[in-house]
């Protein structure tokens, strides 16, 4: 088995050939969660004198991964596989299953920036991904593994976004996936994906841990491969978005990163990424990276504020389904990102994520709810004087607006949020929602009916008279 | 204005400048759409000899086009942009406004290439643009224009993807946008994306050409920019996917590609990009373009195989809602193409449209419906003796499986295709489609029921072992 890399525990410390890895990704001894280590990873007990074959030369690295964008290979047109260098977790890349995931855009969001209180602020959408979310990048990586090691079917619990991965880059792949739902908790729209890929879909008349549970019993006893987040191996796959970020800031660090928290692994991946670009010299600091929850799941947040630190799982309940997570797997990770990089753990309420979804969108942006909490939290973060004025923040948007129509239409219809939800809005926040509501007006197709009401409109708007 | 381009009249011929233009983009005289011409276009009555300064250096565009890839510039990074030397329509490089449009993947289909009986193809996924469809490279130029010509306001009547790219690329650059659909046809999943971009949507009390004749009378009251695929721009924007297939090609000219034929301003545009790198001497040969339609909005199909050559509007059905146009604006456009490249024009039936779907998802690629036609056309190209099993085949997939997750939700349950349309399916097709639908299972969460259950399934699918 691969010789690149090893498996080490994140709670006890104990390291291990990937081949002696249980299938369900968990350390026997203590129960924790494993990461991959690479020779020349922080804290990998090797020196960089000891194997200097191994430590990859910065300079080369950025030259060379600027090289790839000109190929016209699919895995150098990958925004994860062009960075391999720092993921050799495939020995023969002929394994490498790809759908083109990455090179997603780096906006400038100039009106978001204002309402922030920042100068400068960018957003990193990853919902720009193959099936529209941050998902892909991890799949990719995960799944060429599941290939390499000769498996034939692989399995995720999950209702969304994790599931239409997973099941586009097995089909990619020749592979079989399953994934296991909880019943009556289902979400037709965020399964289409998973159907359309061909994914085998077992509803479980149980809860989401149950799922969980029978999931893990089935990878003991069957040869099929586990892509939960647990699975160490998406992790490396989603810290490659840290490379092209920094690849596009022409290798200015920015000051903060600021990233949605729901199962923890994608803040948990980003760090990695920017930790071990830090080690080997390609940049010389990391930024500060924050995560902020919906205020209805926000298990880090409390055990952020919680003077004994510790984590509590909660019963979740967020309209942004992506992060409505209780007892996130991968806190531990996550919690030590926050620890040695700075930053902070926010928590935002459901009216101001629908305000800040509906501004990332006047941007022409369009982002899953989820997503939008970033906006809402850097706020938060501004007011709170932890992010100055003039830090340079990136948002990292996770899923794509197509993955949650009824959100938006519920929204502009003023049927998503509660008058108890508005009741808590500031004046300023009410004005900005009556702004941006935009509900269909209906009208008889008459040219004068027609003509007279646009006037109106357009001078309500302010429009501008052409050149 | 504008002298790098003039705009010429399709029908009778006649040019003038940009800025000339009457507000619907028709011909005073002949009500002929316009194309946009320049210097060196096929045709343009100006020779080579002539403008040798405008007459871009084909060897000098290639290796520019590459290196462009990897500068961090959001113009460079445009799919549409950066081949920016073909489509000089702005003169200020400052008024382009882009989501980092294009680069878009060309997937292998090996296993959709079988089933179609060629032994190449690939698939160009259009709808891994940022809104989700085809639409975004004929938004960035035409809004761009926009920009440059100093409007506020921009307009379209759509229901669907057109109302989407513009939404989006409106918001961008600080646009106010109107979006007439008719009432009652209302789409709300398709529509939630021009609310989330902070479109004004108005629905009139009429049919789509109701729409079209109130949006043409209020583009010439008020200063609103026309964003409908009259707008020649948004041609200039479309072209481009022409030339990255060539360089993800590395500069081998495919022999045929395969289109779905709505408003048809797509394979016209495709077949401009086409023509116009021959004539300037980029390629030496022209591929074929063949259309595709659903047998219930077929107009073009019908003019295809009339006598007389008559285009016959019709009333469009089919579940394939993008392309639900009985009476496409730009046929004689398209009709040019097909003529001069070589090519030909096909239906398919509902049933054909589904299968055909589900087995580009079982590659792992979502796409909407109306993509779809592409590989149900082609198996029928190849059965009619059209297209030769050696020829290497292009299929264009339009927009995102996301946009439109009730068809495939309803396919997967059995509830799409009515028992008239299975009945005409073949014994093989209809063998297909038991194998490619994926319904949810539901069981109980008992450890021995869901170990037994997904046994029987895997023995079904005969799975391997893994090494």
């Amino acid at each position: 088995m691969s010789s690149t890399h090893q498996l080490r525990c994140i709670g006890c410390g104990a390291r291990l050939d990937a081949a002696a890895v249980a299938s369900d990704f968990r350390c026997p001894d203590c129960g924790g969660l494993y990461e991959v280590v690479y020779p020349w990873s922080p804290g990998a007990g090797v020196s960089a004198a000891a194997t200097p074959v191994r430590l990859p030369n910065p300079m080369g690295l950025r030259s060379r991964w600027q090289e790839l964008r000109t190929s016209t290979l699919p895995i150098d047109q990958s925004g994860v596989w062009r960075f391999r260098d720092l993921l050799p977790i495939v020995e023969n890349l002929d394994h490498v299953v790809t759908l083109r995931e990455g090179n997603t855009p780096l906006y400038e969001m100039p009106r978001a920036a204002e309402l922030a209180g920042v100068d400068w602020l960018l957003a990193k959408h990853q919902g720009m991904n193959p099936t529209g979310s941050f998902k892909d990048t991890g799949m990719t990586s995960a799944i060429s593994v599941a290939v390499e090691r000769g498996f034939q079917w692989v399995a995720c619990a999950s209702t969304g976004n994790t599931s239409a991965a997973m099941a586009a880059y097995a089909a990619r792949a020749g592979l079989k996936s399953i994934v296991f739902i909880p019943e009556g908790k289902i979400a037709w729209g965020k399964l289409a994906q998973s159907m359309d890929y061909g994914a085998l879909t077992v509803q479980l008349k149980t809860d989401f841990d149950g799922c969980v549970r029978l999931l893990t019993e089935l990878v003991r006893r069957f040869p099929i491969y586990l892509l939960n987040s647990v699975n160490p191996y998406r992790l490396e796959g989603q810290k490659t978005p840290a490379m092209e970020i920094l690849e596009q800031l022409e290798w200015q660090v920015p000051e903060h990163i600021v990233v949605p928290g729901g199962n923890l692994a994608n803040s948990s991946a980003l760090g990695k990424g920017f930790e071990e670009m830090k080690h080997i010299g390609l940049i010389a600091r990391v930024p500060k990276i924050s995560i902020v929850q919906a205020e209805g799941a926000n298990p880090l947040y409390r055990w952020y504020n919680d003077t004994n630190h510790e984590m509590k799982p909660v019963t979740a309940e967020t309209r942004a389904t992506a992060i409505r997570i209780g007892n996130p797997a991968s806190w531990r990770k996550a919690a030590r990102v926050i620890e040695e990089m700075g930053g902070w753990c926010e928590q935002v309420s459901e009216q101001e994520i629908a305000l800040a979804k509906a501004e990332i969108g006047a941007e022409g942006i369009g982002c899953e709810p989820a997503s939008a909490v970033t906006l809402a939290g850097l706020k938060k973060l501004v007011r709170g004087g932890r992010v100055a004025k003039g830090e340079r923040v990136v948002l990292i948007l996770t899923g794509h607006t197509l993955k949650d129509s009824q959100y938006t239409i519920d929204y502009h219809r003023g049927e998503l949020l509660t008058d108890a939800e508005m009741h808590a809005a500031t004046p300023a926040e009410r004005a900005r929602h009556e702004e941006l509501r935009k509900a269909p007006i209906v009208l008889e197709a008459d040219e004068a009916v027609v003509l007279r009401t646009l006037e109106a409109q357009m001078a309500v708007s302010e429009p501008g008279v052409p050149a």
